[in-house]
């Protein structure tokens, strides 16, 4: 067995390629064996195995690098066995560049206690979820499958025996995702829980490694910067080769943008992944603090909802987006973005497109995931470009103030 | 004002390039100013505009010559005046190859007087269109939008203005679409009054003759052999470019292909459309007796529903296509057809489609749109070269063993 460190070796590379002249907001180059992922980037989520209403044709021409497949659900349907059965995720789904599955660990978790935006609207307890976790114990966890009612043990073992399956080049430690109403001794005991869980999802990834694929683990500790502090330690003196920023980020933007600048000053320079993050502002703020990759199903989520990602004035009650839906588009002829070169705003009209919604066209919503993941490279491409062109200052005040 | 006549001149040509030996069967070329549609060929059904789930670059990928836009449901939804600021449907859609629309007859008539497969299933009136429809006159149709419940008049003229602004290279008359549990009576009636009807169309579309647009006459004369006898007459001494086989075609398939080989027998050698059939057999038989072009929902549709065309065995209950929610897919690790050359079949699995559909991805949708089109466009390929290639009587009997 080899040592699994992954900080070096293998096909797998971390570089600095660009700094900004002052804080962290930094270009980097991620080597894996299905190519390379240019820092700052976006990873589109395949939640099951594929971008909803889209292919994956549409992701690779839009010029997305890096996909993500969801441990968790991909366990339960159509398990993990078949992938493998496959040769792995990417063949399974038709996708051959870089990959990273999350642990599993946000869905059994966070979805069954609710997460913060549940708590803010008064659904604490999600009634698919909430009957979904059955017991926690310092082994793992008990839950039901939300689709055929078996019972379903998660350990830091199982995860990662799943995820070599999957065969992403990227994969997650097992955590427990402590929830936002948890006091500070619950979170604490939690996040100690979630450090013995990743030293167990570490040793069983170095005793079965495979040179295909590199571990991230995960800085827990809620909103509390002392207990953030203590995670930040373990994980910088744990031979990962990346991280990612997970757990209660607080209740409110700044509050998360404060401590992601917290975490971030603290943590050693490696690939760092930002979970469940994607609004424009959010990526803004996390990159300025040295973040490297974002995921969230937002993108391609609001395009099914006929809301078209833009990045100026006109975006509606500062949403970051168009609603096509609106009345206002009925007649309009132009593009959802004169600057735009993606398929849809080349070819079709606002009107088309609201039409398209109002006729309850399904094109409608691929013509908008196209827009919208396109919008999100080009963004993130602009990001790049402000970093290495000595301008990143000046972009993320002109754009912080969208 | 120019003749109308279409028979001759303009961008467009009706050419027969190849006869089988013996019967009807042959191919043509059908030149418009947006590109030739070489025949036997499927129009693919954009009823609103859009090929549901999947983009017209889709459809141009898989080698669609020709796609068909309604009337009916344009004129309610956007509305013809927007099409027409945008240039027309083509410009609209994004769609640049040939283009028909039908005369919006079907909707108004048929689906409120049902269908023969509404009457076979007890289901004559289906309530979303039974008050739709509110008086038939010698002048028009007055009918009730489904959409906002405005009152609108439908007359021959105003099909063609409407297609006029629509602006497709093909376009048929207004005809009334008599149910089939008429009696001769009011067969007769109906077929008479059809015909005053596309007389007025004719004048209507002369008088206001457009260069780019050909006019389609419409058989009628439901099952019985001497009025659709009359109805040839009609159409024959008419000055149509083509014409479309509409009306019933009796109760049931062997009814449907011995009317429609009586109809083509009777018919002057113009393009020839046979409406709403897509049938794998149907469209055999449609092309033995001499049929031109076929239109269809159906391959698009059940491609939403998990179905995915096949032309073998192994087709489920004759029914021309596997349902991959089957469970018997579910590690079926072949292609929908291991000699189909689509981005589906050359992609993926029957077990990773099957599982697509389990977790209600509409990518399932798409990957089946896109083999299903590119299944028909397969399947009219291998009929024209049959025909071309001397071996039109062998592939008939083959296939219709089916």
């Amino acid at each position: 067995m080899n040592s699994g460190d992954g900080t070096a070796g293998g096909n797998f590379s971390y570089t600095i390629t660009a700094r900004a002249a002052t804080g962290r907001a930094h270009c980097a180059r991620i080597e894996t064996p299905h190519g390379c992922i240019e820092t700052p980037n976006f990873i589109f989520c395949a939640t099951h195995g594929a971008i909803k209403s889209a292919t994956m044709a549409h992701v690779k021409d839009v010029g997305a690098q890096i996909i993500l497949g969801n441990t968790y659900h991909l366990w339960l349907q159509p398990g993990y066995e078949l992938v493998a059965k496959h040769g792995g995720l990417h063949r399974f789904v038709g996708w051959d560049g870089p990959m990273l599955t999350d642990c599993g660990g946000f869905q059994i978790f966070s979805l069954a206690y609710g997460r913060v935006v549940d708590e803010i609207k008064g659904k604490a307890h999600r009634s698919d979820f909430q009957k979904s976790l059955l017991k926690v114990t310092e082994d793992g966890a008990l839950f039901r499958s939300h689709i055929d009612g078996s019972q379903r043990f998660m350990t830091p073992e199982k995860s990662i025996e799943i995820q070599q399956n999957l065969g992403a080049d990227l994969v997650l430690t097992l955590d427990e995702c402590a929830p936002t109403h948890f006091s500070k001794n619950e979170t604490a005991a939690s996040m100690h829980r979630s450090h013995r869980w990743e030293t167990r999802s570490l040793n069983y990834f170095q005793e079965h490694f495979d040179d295909r694929q590199r571990l991230y683990g995960i800085v827990q500790g809620g909103e509390f910067e002392d207990l953030r502090r203590e995670s930040i330690d373990y994980i910088n003196e744990s031979p990962f080769f990346g991280q990612a920023i997970g757990g209660s980020l607080g209740v409110d933007k700044q509050q998360m943008y404060d401590l992601v600048d917290f975490v971030m000053k603290g943590l050693k320079e490696r690939p760092t992944h930002f979970l469940g993050i994607g609004g424009l502002r959010d990526i803004l703020e996390g990159v300025n603090a040295g973040i490297d990759t974002f995921d969230c199903v937002h993108p391609t989520r609001i395009a099914r909802h006929a809301c078209a990602l833009i990045a100026k004035p006109e975006a509606e009650y500062a949403k970051e987006h168009l609603n096509l839906k609106n009345a206002r588009y009925r007649e309009d002829m132009n593009p959802i973005d004169t600057d735009c070169d993606c398929y849809t705003c080349k070819n079709f009209t606002r009107a088309y497109l609201h039409h398209l919604f109002k006729a309850r066209e399904g094109t409608g919503g691929l013509l908008l995931t196209i827009h919208n993941a396109r919008f999100m490279v080009r963004w993130m491409q602009s990001i790049r470009e402000a970093i290495k062109g000595g301008r990143w200052e000046v972009f993320y005040k002109e754009h912080c103030g969208m």
